[in-house]
């Protein structure tokens, strides 16, 4: 147990606490890991947390009167200091108890030490395996992909994104599947030359990524990689994990190369009539919901032999020929609620064979759909 | 079957859907009480829903070209209205088959029908036993003792609230147990003498009513009752209700007469102090935090073996002796929430008998607590 004492703005505790969080184990055979490592030098305080899957890390600056290193339970740590009145808080550990001292105001929490020497600290490793992009790059990639993740899956590539650059320091790619459907963001950006990255990182992580990125002003996130290792690092946040093992599916298989019939839809019209239309099919066992594309109009409708059926017409621009054809309610919409274009383009073959949708004017995003089949 | 065709404003209806919506039946053995009962006659619609438990009817303007009576099922009704395009929306039916046309704008939905002659309508009760409050008292009265009803228990009456009036027409009070807490409201209203109301009613259905009764402008809430029945009207509004069977616990004799210590406190201060000393409590079987009365201030305080204690001092102004006490942290936070006063005054006797919470310069309002005995 070391001595150690300082002084942060509650601000800055709540920043880091809020980053790190996801990254604290919950239920764990090694206690020391549901901790939050705090390191306290030169006028800075890092916090750290990991569950092994990810590990991550924040620095803030601190008012270090003597430097240390404590475990304190991360179960409470960030509800607590929410809670604190005042700006400022106080962390103080003495060597004769095994009690950290947390003070702010009127209010003094006496919390009991973890074994610090137990928690396996982490730096971020050191390759030439680097590649920089802008957060708000990253950010649309897995806005725009990790939806269409599996959410449980004996697969574990299904649960994670593939993330890829060519080589050229000119253009990243994020896909995921769940084999059903398929999403494929490609983003251009200026980077030096890189080596390739390619590797799948899970949904979960990507999703907290994000939410973490998430900043006031444009910043760059730095990903650095080797073998079995993974690490972003932006701001003042390290986060690392371990992308999953496997082969992803070659995605431009998956792609159809050319479609017999396109419908050029307006985006909010389409997903209300889904929405409504999947009222009724919700509840049934595979959530369909039927498309009758024809010359002038795009017919929708559902059947629910309790409740009753509904029927909704919009107007579409049909190049092709006439089709009708089924999908799961829930695969059009959840594209629908992330399309960011006043029309989409939905293209389409046989009633059996992979359609895709894309936003209007858009080569960089596509999202392909797998029908089902119906009696 | 009968025929009916009507059109009606989509905010219209999604307000009687909305005010009905907790009274439909979810599980039920009488299919028909999952359905919402339409009734369209010269110019307005009413719409019914009932589980026996509760029964709530809203009527709104309609443009009936059909009069009729049908039966729609429930569950999806709101939702689809919410979704419904345009502003207005026309439902029909044919005496040729099962079908209930719902149309708005290109959207249709055609719902089979639930048999009408089954639901069992109701219309409001006549008898002279009536009373009329406005409804921000009732809001008031509900809003500051329902949350102090048991939630579950095998004696009903501590899951309802009692509503009584002096029989002068000048004074409601409203109280609710759960036997180890207590909260009487008392408040002035001005009605023409009335016979003396004195029911047990569901916190659930008084919380219901409660929300359904706000309203941009004040209103009369009419009750009336007779032996077993109980109704709210108000508005475009009718709520009836069974009270709940059984003796009400004398409340008189839970309050304690005079209390041999007072602590005037700072309602905010109290309440934040609160919420961080609970959240190492939280977890505890019984959820305990400590007081310490003395001369100048509270020491309020908690202790989990596994993670640590939590120390809050705030200043009071204390009249009579010194005290330690512990409660149930919960019930402590619960009364604070919904305290309009910037100020309380904690009232006491020894660590075994209760106290009482109530708003400085208040008499109309108290709350009694039961301690929890310490080792």
């Amino acid at each position: 147990m070391q001595n150690m004492k300082i002084t942060c703005t509650k601000e800055d505790l709540i920043h880091a606490s809020v980053s790190i969080q996801k990254a604290i184990a919950v239920k764990t055979t090694l206690p020391v890991l549901t901790g939050i490592y705090f390191c306290a030098t030169d006028n800075k305080l890092e916090m750290q947390a990991t569950d092994y899957e990810v590990g991550i890390s924040c620095t803030i600056p601190a008012q270090v009167e003597k430097p240390g290193t404590i475990v304190l339970s991360g179960k409470y740590f960030q509800d607590m200091v929410r809670h604190l009145p005042g700006d400022s808080v106080q962390i103080s550990s003495e060597e004769e108890d095994r009690t950290i001292r947390i003070t702010a105001g009127a209010s003094q929490f006496n919390l009991l030490s973890m074994p610090a020497e137990e928690f396996p600290y982490f730096t971020p490793f050191t390759t030439d395996k680097t590649v920089i992009i802008q957060d708000n790059i990253l950010r649309e990639l897995i806005r725009k992909t990790v939806f269409a993740c599996a959410v449980e899956d004996t697969r574990p590539i299904f649960t994670g994104a593939l993330l890829e650059t060519d080589g050229s320091g000119q253009c990243i790619r994020m896909v995921a599947t769940n084999t059903h459907r398929l999403a494929l963001r490609k983003m251009n950006h200026q980077s030096e030359a890189d080596e390739q990255l390619k590797m799948i990182i899970s949904s979960k992580i990507l999703n907290e990524l994000s939410k973490i990125m998430a900043n006031d002003h444009p910043q760059d996130v730095k990903i650095t990689w080797q073998r079995g290792k993974v690490g972003f690092q932006f701001d003042d946040i390290y986060l690392k994990t371990c992308p999953i093992d496997g082969q992803f599916p070659d995605y431009n298989r998956v792609i159809p190369p050319t479609f017999e019939t396109s419908a050029i839809i307006v985006t909010d019209e389409l997903k209300d009539a889904v929405e409504r239309v999947s009222l009724l099919a919700r509840d049934g066992e595979y959530n369909v919901i039927k498309f009758i594309f024809s010359e002038k109009q795009l017919m929708i409708s559902s059947n629910n032999p309790d409740i009753g059926k509904a029927f909704e017409t919009l107007p579409i621009e049909l190049t092709g020929k006439e089709i009708e054809i089924a999908f799961n309610a829930r695969y059009i919409s959840d594209i629908l609620k992330i399309i960011d274009a006043p029309k989409i383009v939905f293209s389409l073959n046989t009633p059996l064979s992979a359609a895709s949708i894309r936003q209007h004017n858009d080569e960089d995003y596509i999202y392909i759909i797998t029908p089902v089949r119906t009696k």
